[in-house]
C-alpha cells in the first residue's frame, strides 16, 4: 500500500494504540495524531510514542487525514462520527472497531451525511483482557480476522485503502453485509458472553455462593472468564444487536431444554450423541488452542 | 502419617497414576501395586515406575494392602467395589475418586456390605486435559481441594488415614455430606459443562456451523473448552447427579429468562446491573487466575 500521510486515532486505547503501532511498524503510516476524551490517556499515549500529536477534538484530529480510525465504545459512535464529519476532508476515509455493525452503520448514515460513502465500518476480532493505550502492542492483529461491513453507498476505493492498512498490520480481512456479521457474532461472541454473566449473575444470588465458589475449578474459570468482562461494554453490544442476540437466547434455551429432557428421561445413548458430536466439533476446531488474543 | 506397606491402585491412569507418585514422593507408601482392565495401560505404569506389582484383579490388588484407592469411571464402581470386597482384609481402608458422591455411596452399600465402614467416599478437585498414566504427576493435587463424604457407618479411623494421605499429597480435604457435595459440584461443574457442551451442540447443528466457527475467538475458546470433556464421563455424571443437576439447569434457565427479558426491554441499566455484580464476583474470585490444574 502506498505511505499514508497522516492517521487520526479517535480514542487511543488497546484498539486505537495497536493499530497505531502496528501501522507505524509496517512503515504505511508518517504521522499520528490522536485524541481521546480522557486527557491523561491522550498524555500517556504521546509520552509512549503510540501517537505523534495530540490532537483537540475529533474534528481537529480528522482534519487533513487520509484515515480516521474510531475505536470508542459503540454508545459514543454518534457524537465522535458527528465531529468527525465536521473536520474530514474529500479525500480523507473514516474506519471504525465496533463490535455490532448494524446499529453504526444506522448512526454513520445520520451522522456523516454525504461523507458517507468515505465510511467503511470493522470490526477488528482481537482483543486481551488488559485494557489500555498501555496495552497496546503492534503485534495484537496479527493473524487476527477483520470483519468490513461496506454497504451499498460505500466507495470501494475507500474499502481497498481499509482492507490494505488491515493487511499491513497483519490481520485478514473479510467482507460480508452488516446484518450478517452481527447474526455470526450473536452467535459466536453476543451469546456466550451473556451466558457467562448469567451464570454467575444466578450464582451471585444464592446466600452460599462464596461457599460455591470455594469449590470452583479449572472447568467454572475458563467457561466466566468472560464474565470478568466489561459490564458497559456487554451491555451496550446486547442492546445494539437485541434482534439477533433474542433469536440466539431462544435458540439456545430450546437446546438446553432438549438435553435437560435427555437427562430427565435418564437417556444415556441420546445424551452422550449430542455430547460425542459436541465434543468432535470443539476438538476439530483449529480455534481451540489457546493464544494471547481473544475478542 | 505412619507410612504404609501397600497401596493398591484400581484404575492406572492420570488420578491414580498421580496419586500413586505423590504418595511415593512424600515417603508415605513402601509398595503400590496396581490392576487395570487395560493391560497395555498397567505394563506403562509399571515400566513408568508408577506402580511396583501389576496384580491380575481387583480382589487380589485388595488383599493385603493397607489402602485401595479406586480411580475408575463412575459406571464401573459396582463391579470393581465388589471386586475389592472379595478381596479387602479387616485392616484395609478403600477410597475412591468418582466425581458423584451419593451414587457411589449406594454402590458401595451394595456390594461392600460388612466392609462398608472400611469405605471413605472421595473427590480430588484435580484433573488437567491430558489422560492417561503418562500424563500422571507427583505434583497434580498440590494446593487442590479433596472433598470426604463419610457416612454414619465410616469408622473415623478409616476416615483420619484417607485424609492423612490426600495431605501427604499436597492437598485440602473438606468433609460434608454425599448430597451436599453433588448440590455444590452440579452447580459449579457439572451445569457448565453442559452448558458448554449445549453451546456447541446447537452450533453445530446449523448448516453454516463451520463458518460461523470461523469467526469464534479467545472468549469462546474458552467458554467451550469443557465441551472437549469425555461425552462418557459427563454422561455418566449428569445421570448420576441428575436430581441436583435438574434444579440447577431449572434455577439456570430462569436467570436467563431474566437477561432475556432485560435485553427484549431495552433495560440497560438493569443489565448492567446483573452484569456488573457478576463482574465483581468473578474478577474477586481468587480462583480466576489461569493455572495447569482444573477439574
Amino acid at each position: 500500500m502506498r505511505r499514508l500521510k497522516t492517521v487520526a486515532i479517535v480514542g487511543v486505547g488497546l484498539i486505537g494504540g495497536s493499530f497505531a503501532l502496528a501501522m507505524r511498524r509496517a512503515g504505511a503510516v508518517a504521522r499520528v495524531v490522536g485524541v481521546d476524551r480522557d486527557a491523561q490517556a491522550l498524555e500517556r499515549a504521546a509520552s509512549l510514542g503510540v501517537i505523534d500529536t495530540a490532537a483537540e477534538s475529533a474534528s481537529e484530529a480528522a482534519a487533513g487525514a487520509d484515515l480516521v480510525f474510531v475505536s470508542v465504545p459503540v454508545r459514543a459512535m454518534g457524537t465522535v462520527l458527528h465531529d468527525v464529519a465536521l473536520g474530514l476532508g474529500p479525500g480523507g476515509v473514516v474506519t471504525d472497531a465496533g463490535s455490532t455493525k448494524a446499529d453504526v452503520v444506522r448512526t454513520a448514515a445520520e451522522e456523516l451525511r454525504n461523507r458517507l460513502p468515505q465510511f467503511v465500518p470493522g470490526h477488528p476480532i482481537a482483543g486481551r483482557e488488559s485494557s489500555g493505550v498501555e496495552a497496546a502492542t503492534a503485534d495484537l492483529f496479527k493473524g487476527a480476522r477483520v470483519v468490513l461491513t461496506p454497504g451499498p453507498d460505500t466507495a470501494p476505493e475507500a474499502t481497498a485503502l481499509v482492507r490494505a492498512c488491515w493487511e499491513a498490520c497483519g490481520a485478514r480481512a473479510t467482507e460480508m453485509p452488516a446484518e450478517a456479521h452481527d447474526r455470526i457474532f450473536a452467535t459466536v461472541s453476543h451469546l456466550p458472553h451473556l451466558l457467562a454473566f448469567a451464570l454467575v449473575s444466578e450464582i451471585v444470588s444464592r446466600p452460599d455462593a462464596a461457599e460455591l465458589l470455594g469449590f470452583a475449578a479449572g472447568g467454572f474459570r475458563d467457561f466466566t472468564r468472560i464474565a470478568a468482562s466489561s459490564p458497559e461494554m456487554w451491555r451496550d453490544v446486547a442492546l445494539a444487536n437485541r434482534e439477533a442476540l433474542l433469536d440466539e437466547m431462544d435458540r439456545y434455551s430450546a437446546r438446553i431444554a432438549v438435553f435437560r429432557e435427555l437427562v430427565a428421561r435418564g437417556d444415556g445413548p441420546g445424551l452422550q450423541r449430542l455430547m460425542t458430536e459436541a465434543r468432535n466439533a470443539r476438538r476439530a476446531w483449529p480455534g481451540g488452542k489457546r493464544s494471547s488474543s481473544d475478542e
